[in-house]
Formats: C-alpha cells, structure tokens, sequence
C-alpha cells in the first residue's frame, strides 16, 4: 500500500497522476480537512499534523509514503524522515526543484505556494544547494487557495489575482515557475496565460510521480515489497460534502470516502 | 472573567465591541487557529472543536461565554448549552435576527454567511419562527473570509467576488442585510456599497454586545459574580505571526498572544 496524505483535497492531484503511472498498485489516501488549510499555519503545527497523518497511513498498511502537499513537504519532510527511518517517504519539492532546474535555460526560476511554503524558504535552499548561480523570485499566493476550492476557476476575478501575484516574477523574465501547491495545476491555464509565452509551468504533482517510477525501477525491494490489485480507498477527517464532489469531478469516478478519527 | 471564543481573528471585532461596552470587566480571548477556518467544516466537527474552546475558557476562569463565530454560533450553541447547564452563552445569530427584525419595514431580509453557517438553515429558522411573514435571501459567501484575511479589503477583485455574492439579495429588494460573520464588518463599505442605498447593514458583533450589556444590566447576579480590572488576555491554538499583527491593527495596541494547547 502506498499512503499518500494532503492537508485536504489537492493531494487528488497527485492521486490521479500516481494511479495513471502506476495502476497496478493499491493506494490509501487522507486528507486532513478537519485541519486544513496547512499554509497559513505555524511550522510546529504543520510538522504535528503530519504526524498524525502518517501514523495513520501506517496503521492502515502503508509500505511507503508519498506527501502530496507542497507546505507540509517543505515544513516537515525531513522531521519525518527522522521520525521515520527506513520508511520510504516521497516529497513534492525535491522533484519540483530538479525538474525546474532541468526546464530553467537562463537559471531564473519562479516560485509561488502557501504562505508557510515560501516562508519556510526550502524551495530556495534547495534550489541554490544544487546550482549557487540559480536566482529565485518567490511570492506566496495564497488566495489561490481558496478560489479554487470555492471553483472560481474560470472567474475573471480569479485571472486577476493570478496577475497581480505573478506580476514580480513575470517582470524578472523567469523561463520556468515552480507551482509550488497542488491546488496550482487546477489553474494552470490562467497562470500560463499571466506569464506568457516561454516559461515552462513545473507540477509538482507531475514531478513527484516521475520520480516515484523511476525509485521504483531501480529499487527492486521496494517495489516487491508493494500491495498489488489497483485498489484505492479515500479518508478524510472531517467528512464534508465538498470532499467527495469535488474529489469525483478531479478523478473521473465516484468517491467512496471514509472518515479518519485523527483530530480528535 | 468573561471567555470569548471564535475560529481565529474574526471574533477580534467582537472583543473590541465588549471593551469598548464594558471597559471594567475582564476578558480571555481564544481564537482557534490551529483549525481555522470553521466555516467549511462539517457540523459535528464545529460542535467538537466549540467543546474544546469552552473547557478552555472555563479552566481559565471564565463566568460567561461569548461564542463570536457565527458558524460556532449557527452550529454548537444549543449543543452547549445542553452541555453546560447553568454556564451563560451568549452567542451572535440571536442578537443579530432581533436587530435585523427591529430594522426591517418591508420584512425582505438578507444574509450572508460561511457555507455552514448559511447551509445550517439557523438563521432562517429564527427569522420565520419570530415572524413567519419574514422573506429571507440567503447567499454562502465563503471566500471573503480569505479576502480579509489576506487584506485585500480594498482591493478591486474584492468588490466584485462581493458584487457576484450580493447580486441575488440585491435584486430581492431587501431593506436589512445581516453580516452573519465576524469578518465582514470589516467588508461594510464594500459591502454598504454593492447593496446601495437605504439597505440597514446588521452586524452580529454589535448586535450581540448590545445584548450582552442589556442582560447584565437586568441580572445584578451575574453581574456581580464578573471579574473585575478590565484586563484582557489573548490565546490561540496556533501560535501564527499573522494573528497578533492584524490583532494589533484591529485592536489598535499590541497583543500578547499566548499558546492553548487545545487542538493536539
């Protein structure tokens, strides 16, 4: 079983992209909506939350775990891994970063996320630990958030705060920018069409899936270690209706989601 | 001591209310900021989280509860209630439908609230149960909250996510709009604005104070059995930096925010 866990409903994004890549494994996944959102919450909290999260997927059988959320990747990935050794425990940043910097030609490379994420400054330390000459223009956006959980996807209101927050780093001429939270993709139509032309717009879903598959091919063990049969089950821990409509308009299928006691 | 307790900052705006009413009694305030925002969560996750927020209070010393959160209100006060036999809550959706009912001639009266507050049906139930002539417009306008918690209160976007939300109250020609959430007073005039002339604008924060200084003036025990010395001291579940700024600016003199380790 593979857990993978969000602070709600954006980690589906990466659901749907690991299903896609990898439909012959089983997959459980939780959202912490009783507690979401995590990116306008202290780095303590966070890293508290995730606990609970993985210590959840684990009593459910998780074999490996794959954070499907930028803030708690970036505020919590390494508390967990200390917490955690030997379990596999994939994140979205590190992917997000090594594919930014394989798009980035000219090494300018933007970044827009939670409050928590760009203040936390990982995407920047990790950004300039692998090349020093990397120059990095990182704004949060956290409105984005909740216009796309409100489905004001396609609102003019939406494209103009896209605008106002891309404006800084569209003026440093970046050639590619890190979506750095997994609400983003819902929006990449409007946010490639703030930055315009020539600026490659990098999923972090997209990127933690590329390299899930690749560890698993060179990692024998791991992958035998997997549950096989293709199924998914869905927890929440706070069961609100939102969760399963929005959920099934994402994946394409119905939701059968259960709840999780963990924020009690 | 008099406890007050809303999901995060919102219920600043009622705190401020009830010293400027009673600047001699004393106040602990918790905003619930660890699980902020209450206003997308399901009904018995409110009730659960509004339990914790009175045991709180209640081990802080608190005589009398104040719930300044119309989604905590819409959803946990009888729930309380029930549980504390004796205790005094006042909460804000009461306050607010007598005010509203006192301002309206036409008895066409609007509201606007979070997804659970408006989704409860409370308001629409005190309203009819009053004065079953009453015709009331009720529009979720969820994400204002996030509007004003980013400070984009005077921004053009704003005004027109306000615009889209109040369309359909506008349009039913009502004479009293309740602002049944602490956030948008701080909205009034982009609110007052999109509503035009001759609307009353009911907020729950002012309503509820009038009505907890009324009863104090009519009951000389609990007034007796208050705390004295006009001090006020703040907590909150999350310990964020954004709080005790905007506190500070709401509030107009700097806040000492303490921790409540209610939400682990």
């Amino acid at each position: 079983m593979i857990g993978i866990f969000d602070s709600g409903i954006g980690g589906l994004t990466v659901v749907r992209a690991l299903r896609a890549a990898r439909p012959d494994l089983s997959y459980v996944y939780l959202g912490d909506t009783a507690r979401a959102p995590y990116g306008t919450k202290s780095p303590e909290t966070i890293r508290r939350y995730a606990e609970d999260c993985v210590d959840f997927l684990l009593a459910k059988g998780a074999k490996a775990i794959v954070i499907a959320c930028n803030t708690a990747s970036s505020l919590a990935s390494e508390h967990l891994r200390a917490r955690h050794p030997g379990l596999p425990i994939f994140e979205v940043v590190g992917p997000a970063v090594r594919a930014a910097l394989a798009a980035s030609k000219k090494k300018y490379i933007g970044l827009i996320g939670t409050r928590a994420t760009v203040g936390s400054g990982v995407y920047e330390k990790m950004l300039k630990a692998a090349d020093p000459s990397v120059e990095v223009v990182a704004r949060h956006a956290q409105l984005l958030i909740a216009l796309v959980e409100e489905g004001w996807v396609d609102a003019p209101e939406t494209a103009s705060v896209v605008a106002k927050y891309i404006a800084p780093i569209r003026e440093a001429s970046v050639d590619a920018l890190i979506l750095g939270c997994t609400h983003f993709p819902i929006l990449k139509g409007v946010i490639g069409g703030a930055m315009g032309e020539g600026v490659a717009l990098i999923d972090s879903a997209e990127a933690v899936v590329a390299e899930f598959r690749a560890t698993l091919e060179a990692d024998a063990a791991l992958e035998a270690s997997l549950d096989r049969g293709g199924s998914a089950s869905y927890f929440v821990s706070d069961p609100t209706p939102a969760f399963a409509e929005i959920g099934a308009a994402w994946l394409g299928a119905p939701l059968d989601v259960q709840t999780a006691d963990i924020a009690s």
